[in-house]
């Protein structure tokens, strides 16, 4: 993103992957926004998916800590991803609409967002997410610094849109 | 943001601005997210703001469209900021939580994000926020692609944060 | 809904209505809740749709405002049947989801929610929502008191559900 | 509620209860849109609080479920009293805002209103709903209709409110 961006994050993947986590990393690819932050998946299940994201100057707000926005951008990332990993092949998704609560400030080196369907759909999947702040003090699953709740439309028959 | 973003952009400023502009201006400067996507802050009103931001990889989703998060994070910083700039001088702005309703494909070669206060509060602000595409066939006002509804609140005595 | 319930309110229709405000009608007349409470629909346009509630003590929360709960029924509705106004006449609406914001304590002897359709779609159907207390003090369109962003989506092809 | 309503619900309660939950359990008696409705509290513990509504025609929508608003206004005073049970004895709350998502057709003979405090604090407090349907096909925790997720005010020296 600029000088001081962090080397990229490289999670290991499963040498054999499901057919719908390479769909979801293949967009995930596409997705312009994240490899300019510096984001990378860092876990692909059926209805859930993790991102994270290194903290630096160019995801930052005034204050230096992780910029509310991108921290919904990685959520709704996370989110949009698991229910696409429950789609057709032939799918794409778009959001319809979220809401993100800011819990805490998230001053941290890494953030995590983490998404899940919680009812699938197929037309609408309903998602929650999570970004957490991992570390010794936040325990084994990281201090919760946001939550949201998202809408996602399972979109087919639009050969301009994929994934 | 990446080798193919354009110049940044540039809006005139008053030469004489009010103060709570020149916070305004002073504290967005500052946040390293906006700097990173090439945004700009557009115009400053007593409890309005609106940021452009031009399209660039670096900003895109999956198919080639304003990422709903990046949206997201333009329009959280024109509510904030336009929430800042009724609040006292001492003061800084941190988001509670939002929502975003995304009305249509951000598909475009710019993006204007508008905040205002909708009801100012000593504590808690809540703001209203639209995203649009300007251009011949939006009108004058251009076309909406997202609606926001936020709320901020106003923290002081807080020595570590301002703006 | 009890001893102290006010007089259903009553307001003029249209001698020649058209055929979605009918439907609109006889579907709000099919909601228990909202004549349960003692709610009348004041006014019904094509992607509008007021509904007026006095205020009495089977609405209120524990402070005498009208309920939060209460206010977000009304909106609810309002946004809901705004939505169906604009939807073939064999469709059905439902509630994806919807958000509200409580800008004020709605305390007053008459509430009114107005719903409205800001961008209608096939399927989804975006509408804002407002509830204001009208009175000399708060202008002609009354002091808004809470506002509501809601999706709706068009049901069809089930015959267990109609309007 | 109306002639057709069910004799009111009533759930033990402890015989030496903490002082949080006797101040729920009077604010709740005192809303009378919880009473009009046939809601009873079913438990409140320090952060959380279940309300219980069964079916009548008075809360339902058209289609002859639970109306979205009334599953709303219950999950909005459940979240609230969460929020309550952890503040000073002197405090009053006031909802700041909430979403909810409908994720099924609530249609069932009981419905569960359960809210729980994700982050308390000293002026705003988070919190998280569940609507469910008990029984058989729903497991132990019953099937999930709807989630909510709402901030909460804490509001005090204003003589005027309590609880």
């Amino acid at each position: 993103m600029d000088h001081a961006a962090p080397p990229p994050l490289a999670f290991p993947t499963q040498p054999e992957e499901a057919d719908f986590a390479r769909r979801v990393r293949d967009s995930f690819a596409r997705q312009g926004a994240m490899r300019a932050m510096g984001a990378a998946i860092a876990r692909v299940a059926a209805g859930e998916v993790e991102i994270a994201l290194p903290f630096a100057d160019g995801v930052a707000q005034q204050h230096g800590f992780f910029h509310g926005g991108i921290v919904s951008a990685l959520l709704d990332s996370a989110c949009g991803y698991a229910a696409l990993s429950l789609m057709p092949a032939d799918a794409a998704v778009l959001t319809v609409e979220f809401k993100i609560s800011f819990l805490a400030p998230a001053r941290g080196a890494l953030l995590l967002a983490r998404g899940r369907v919680v009812k699938p759909g197929r037309t609408l999947s309903f998602c929650e997410g999570e970004a957490v702040l991992p570390g010794p003090d936040g325990g084994p699953d990281g201090r919760r610094v946001a939550t949201m709740s998202a809408t996602m439309i399972c979109v087919r028959d639009r050969p301009d849109l994929r994934g």
